[in-house]
């Protein structure tokens, strides 16, 4: 019986995942956080009224057998009033308007990409996300939380409306998986709204699953600044109510100084205060990414790398319990 | 051995014959014409710099074998940048920007629509269709034609710039082919076009296949008035530069006087005026079309019936020699 391992994130954070864990031989399911509003996944909701396609896309990207139907779903038109537009965006959204399933959508497209796995939406439900910060500003939507600098003022309250049902399949697989990923990557705006969808805490409270967080590489400047892994964890544990962790996988490696310097303006490297057991640290930077030259698109430049990433998830796997 | 087919025309001429010859046990190739410029195609070629994706996304959905792709194909936005734009030619474009081919793209196109047959561009050069009128005036492009009513006055030049070859599958298909259907279809902007690519009149003088013209069933107002079926084969004649028609399949069938009456500002309806045994005269009348609510999109009310011409097509193949 292969290992059912079921990825929790957004796109960028799920897609490093599951690109490293599709080498293995294991039934992968990556649920998909449905908070993004910005780019043409924003465009697309706002005129089309679908549910946001980007990180599903980067999802099915991630698990496809066709190099060819990857860089298609992620070819992106720089012209006219198609530009800024991803194909794949396109895709999905074209085939949720006409079968009027986003699930539909992502199954047919599935196919046609000869995806390994399966990739579910979190919830089905139009969501948008909003944060309302201590001196009481509501940010509204995920795109204007995502570019704020002022959430490490702190915040009061961030919640999806409306408040939605889990989708069931994504409840389906958390209980019936042996194995739950929680992916890096954009704390308010792509880990933690996963979380803020009715169902999905009480589902890995009660799920046998066993638990690993590959907790982020490098802090986001005005929202997560100075957070230490212990802070990653507390957070997380303070929204499902419970401190389902089995592991936490944190990089040790120490990326060259000039990048570090580089990326200032975005945020500062997350440093490792936890001394228990669980905590598995392994050096998992990537190779150097350049900056797309796409706005829309605007990428870390520090990531994780996805096979070593895959690697120790693995290893993970098949420590004795 | 399959007798191989050769559909030549524009999109719409081409979907109808495809459409009914795919439920017969034939080898299919649609060569089609590259001049069109209007609506989405027009602007993918000026804001992409694409070959024109319309008439060749409708040979795509006639031979395709999935409902739902068929409908994907076909789906237009209708809102915001991407308004006007059907999901098939977006998919054409993107795939042909990815590849730098157009084929590649109508070839992996064709795979994921599990198409019977294969779809040829007549040309893969860019070309624009240019006319000149008797009083000098140069009507640029295949939409400006197509609106035109002033060519029944005469024209003195119907050209594509620049010149192209023609593409060597289209030469290909038509050398080796046992039948040769011309479609019916928009005169000067989707039927002529296809003549005028350097070597496509040559191959059809050399080819040894057998070839049925299924004659317009009605005329354009200002472009074919008063066309009689003898006025339709003596151009195709003088453009081939050799009669080399077997068969001129047409239409005896009158249309209910009210919807000639509704049709009467866009055309009147073509004349038999050839007595010949080669003239197969059949009732080849459509179900009566509802007009497409979408003014890029805007279609005859009185088209041919796929099943009824197929039907017709197949008994020539098999009549005594």
């Amino acid at each position: 019986m292969m290992k059912k391992i079921v990825v929790i994130g957004g796109g960028t954070g799920n897609f490093v995942v599951l690109r490293g864990l599709k080498r293995y031989d294991l039934s992968l399911s990556a649920v998909v956080s449905m908070a993004d509003d910005g780019g043409s996944t924003g465009i697309l909701r706002d005129e089309l009224g679908v549910l946001p396609p980007g990180d599903v896309r980067q999802c099915l990207v991630a698990l496809s057998s066709s190099s060819l139907m990857r860089d298609l779903m992620n070819y992106r038109f720089d012209h006219g009033g198609l530009g800024g537009h991803s194909f794949g965006n396109l895709f999905l959204s074209s085939l949720e308007k006409l079968t009027g399933s986003f699930e539909k959508a992502i199954q047919e497209i599935g196919k046609i990409l000869s995806i390994k796995g399966e990739v579910i939406p979190v919830t089905t439900h139009q969501v948008r996300l909003k944060m309302v910060l201590n001196n009481q500003t509501v940010l509204d939507g995920e795109r204007e939380i995502y570019l704020s600098t002022l959430i490490d003022q702190g915040y009061r309250a961030l919640f999806l409306e409306p408040h939605p049902q889990a989708n069931h399949q994504a409840i389906m697989a958390i209980m019936e998986a042996d194995w739950i990923v929680m992916a890096p990557g954009g704390w308010y705006t792509s880990m933690i709204p996963n979380f803020l969808v009715e169902g999905i805490s009480q589902a890995l409270k009660e799920t046998r699953a066993r638990v690993i967080h590959v907790v982020n590489l490098m802090n986001r400047r005005g929202q997560t600044t100075g957070f230490k892994v212990s802070d990653y964890h507390r957070d997380l544990v303070r929204i499902i109510g419970k401190d389902v962790f089995d592991y936490l996988l944190v990089n040790h490696q120490v990326p060259p100084k000039s990048l570090i310097e580089q990326y200032a303006e975005e945020g500062d490297l997350v440093i490792n205060d936890m001394e228990e057991k669980r905590v598995v640290i392994a050096p998992l930077l990537g190779p150097i990414a350049r900056r797309e030259k796409d706005p829309l698109m605007k990428r870390n430049l520090i990531r994780h790398h996805s096979e070593r990433v895959a690697r120790e998830i693995v290893r993970i796997m098949h420590l004795p319990r």
